[in-house]
């Protein structure tokens, strides 16, 4: 927890470009997502990357401003939105503990009878918008609405085509969700359930916009309209999760790289937070062979390593 | 990463005293370990807990002089001695990531071929020590030596009782070894690595000696007299896997709870790093159903919400 | 394999009567299944009991002309009726090994990567169903008419109120398939395939109509106007396949206790196979916690016992 | 079960020499296990077949006198006599249930809470052996006494090499007897249990001489002196385990193409039986990947397909 206290907010647009110009240097970056055509098409050498301090000032450096498609990453914004209506209730229907299982394992679903071991494995992000669907009755729209306040951008939308083609490849989620069900631990009908998820994953976002959207939990929980979205232990509550489950199969390797909580999506961004400081969003499509940006954990590798801005 | 600012060292002495209070009113404190005598003979209302400076200052309130049976604690050493000798080619025989069930299962281990998730699971404590036995040719007088040098207490030692109930009860653990040979992954005889395992594990320290022998994390691998153990990668490599792997099936609600790179031990003690700043050492025996001292993680969790020192 | 060799087929009324004296006198019978009206209706206290020669003979006690819900039993018919088209093909999608896990696990098809172990666990008889859909365009349409055909009883038909019934907890069944599509083992729409798979389980028939219909295993594959379904050989496959697999997770103690191919299912029948002599269907709606019905195993049982038509 | 009703004895010997004629020109037989070098230098192409009457009297073809190492085929012997003491008590530690995975799994037997499967996995076989020498204080022994008794032969004997040879390589049953032991299901010490263990899979013995041994299997549980060991109904228990567990991860497809009850070891030796009529053992070394030998199972579904003396 070395702080980087001479460094003013200003200091953050240097660090930013000399990331950009390593990053340039790299050779290999992974290869993108190829389970969708929309995922695929992307350029696996595509870099940007946005610091957003708590007050809404907004640094970034190559491609932060195009659109990308964020997967995963919503999952912590259907959490805090979940969190924020029923609070601890949530945690009987899914836990907080590490996977060690790949994301998307019915194993450990079974041996746990229909909970899952985190709201970041798909199982536990299924749970999640499951309720919060039931509490608004349109959980995606909710999600939407959230990210376009925060973000400041009105025009964040969907993108039906990708959710169309996550739908076209769901089985595995569709046996998920069906077997949570089988255990009483889904709400809603399950092909309603997936639409909404599937919408989820499809939003899309760029790095300025994820960055400042993510701005509530380096806030302690506060909107960027000032009003309280999380008391300040669900922020906690959330980081701790990001921290410890964000990363899929890697969250130790994260830890231990990066030392931030953070969320990766398989679009190849990742959002990570530094409580009362900043957050901050990098997006590069070439993952490995764990689901995260290669260019992406390497980048905020460089940011804390520079910064100081680390746990550890 | 809220920073306590205004807080000097002379803090931390009435922080402590206001805890200890606090831990006096608590009624219930869960159950002492209960599969050897030595363990379930302590009184689960015993407290202590002291906090050491990177400077050698020390800070305790309750019985923090009073030894107790450390057991996974010393797993932290361990690791630390082994890394510092051979360095990344470790991790080839040990994961970082947390393993998402209970910490002695093997059917994690099958899967993975013999190789364990962490070094704080049974398995891979194992692994290290083996390790470091082929490397020194007694891992568990190195461990004493370099426990009795940061701590300061030359009258540190095993409990041979303690080691003779744990081979008694060391079933277990013989599987482990044994299944990790089948594969390759154990150089020495498994009777001899049991040994220097469960000498290890029977180590009798107090929370004054633990909090100044952990130090070295505080100061990014730095020992007590100034030389280097760890490098700053190596000593931040520790203190995440701590932080993910540390509390046994609970490091993310420890990570939630608390917030700090942690390890405990069924003996009922915890230690606890703030990088940069200060460790900790709390023990009180009485443990919850997942083996971390009830007191214990009540306690580390009063000391970072009054003083801030939390990493979320 | 001692031989009955002076029973001709007289011998078999006065054996059925016997065993239903004596089952008469069994007081508890375990409990019906109870996880959909229909079948939890039934009394535990009914039995009937027929046997069937290869040359269309039937000899019957009790209520061995009451129609019963067939649930499992309907697996063999489907896998015979796709073997005799698909032919080896078939076990390249299902395996012939016992499963040793409960019937419908979904961790062995993890693990197995969505190939099931045999075809009578759920998704093993999923993936049958599937596949005769594929050659047919209509999997229950064909059960149904080779089950009136070889019954010899037109009125044979599936109940609607039980598919219904099926289908609204079928979730387990959803996620089987649904799990078994993301691995490219499932070829239909999963909804198509769950009504197809939901209405075969619905058929009703009494254990006349089964034991006639089980007739073409006695025979070796020929069926009862003479014209052959299966080879030999695959008649063979069939009868192994439900010695091994048949009884769900009692199969090494259906084959100790009764001794011959069998198959049973939820509604309270076993169908039984005395290859070259004879068929039998029992019925008795009280199951043992495996899903077997108790007095229809201990009928089996006394039947093997008292003319020495067993296996072993 | 077609009876072959015009078999008489004589027949035995034509029908040997046919398979063995067979055999001779089929090309490949698999390869020798390799784990051990006594096991690792048998000619692959060797073979060997006896056939044995209840009488006692034999028949053979090819190497059928030539001894070699008998492996798992002790296990059935070993559950014989222990049945024979203790009866139906030993079913409460170790199951009658084919296992579903690979023969050494620990994986169901975590899952299990130490109860092995059944007693033809090794860690079943560990537990057999544990409670026959905790009943008679020298279990192998018992075992060589009763086979030099049943086969008429006084010169069999263990292979102390190939004793030592399993012990130097038995991390993998060390293992799961420390894994028992920690459940409590373990009487002796591990290591006692091991060498009792090791000892009996190394008895070597010929074909002839395990057909003959295994002839208390056809006659229903009488020994060669017209004693019993078993009662009718356990040896019914005993062939019922073998046809439904006998051949490790391929009981089905044994079942299916044999259709007998029979058990196989990793030296490349298979004894079958035909209750009521005979017994046979086969021999040669060359392996299929799942441990069974490849013309040992060749030779008996020939044996059955000419004999007509199969169970379907």
């Amino acid at each position: 927890m070395v702080i980087m206290t001479t460094t003013s907010s200003a200091d953050f647009q240097p660090v930013l470009e000399r990331i950009a110009e390593e990053m340039e240097r790299t050779p290999g970056r992974g290869r993108p997502a190829d389970y969708i055509p929309a995922l695929a098409a992307r350029d696996p050498r595509s870099f940007g990357m946005a610091v957003a301090e708590p007050d809404g000032t907004v640094y970034g450096v190559g491609e932060w401003r195009e659109p990308f498609s964020t997967q995963s990453i919503t999952k912590v914004f259907t959490l805090a939105l979940d969190l924020a209506r029923e609070g601890d209730e949530l945690w009987e229907h899914v836990g907080r503990e590490p996977s060690g299982n790949p994301f998307n394992s019915l194993v450990q679903l079974e041996y746990e009878q229909g909970i899952p071991r985190n709201p970041f494995i798909n199982a536990g992000a299924l749970v999640v918008t499951d309720r919060l669907h039931t509490r608004t009755g349109d959980a995606a729209g909710e999600l939407l609405a959230f990210l376009r306040a925060e973000s400041g951008n009105p025009g964040l939308d969907f993108d039906e085509d990708v959710a169309a083609s996550e739908s076209a490849h769901g089985d595995r989620n569709a046996a998920l969700a069906h077997f949570m069900a089988s255990y009483g631990n889904v709400d809603n009908d399950v092909p309603v359930l997936l639409d909404q998820y599937f919408r989820q994953c499809s939003l899309t976002a760029s790095c300025a916009d994820l960055a400042l959207a993510t701005g509530f939990l380096a806030r302690h929980g506060v909107r960027a309209d000032g009003g309280r979205l999380l008391t300040r232990s669900q922020a906690k509550q959330v980081n701790a999760v990001m921290l410890t489950c964000g990363t899929y199969d890697a969250a130790g390797e994260f830890a231990y790289r990066v030392g931030l909580p953070g969320k990766s999506g398989v679009g190849g961004g990742i959002i990570a937070v530094v409580p009362g400081r900043c957050t901050l969003c990098v997006w590069s499509p070439g993952l490995d062979e764990r689901g995260n940006s290669v260019a992406g954990v390497a980048a905020l590798d460089r940011f804390t390593t520079l910064t100081g801005l680390s746990v550890f």
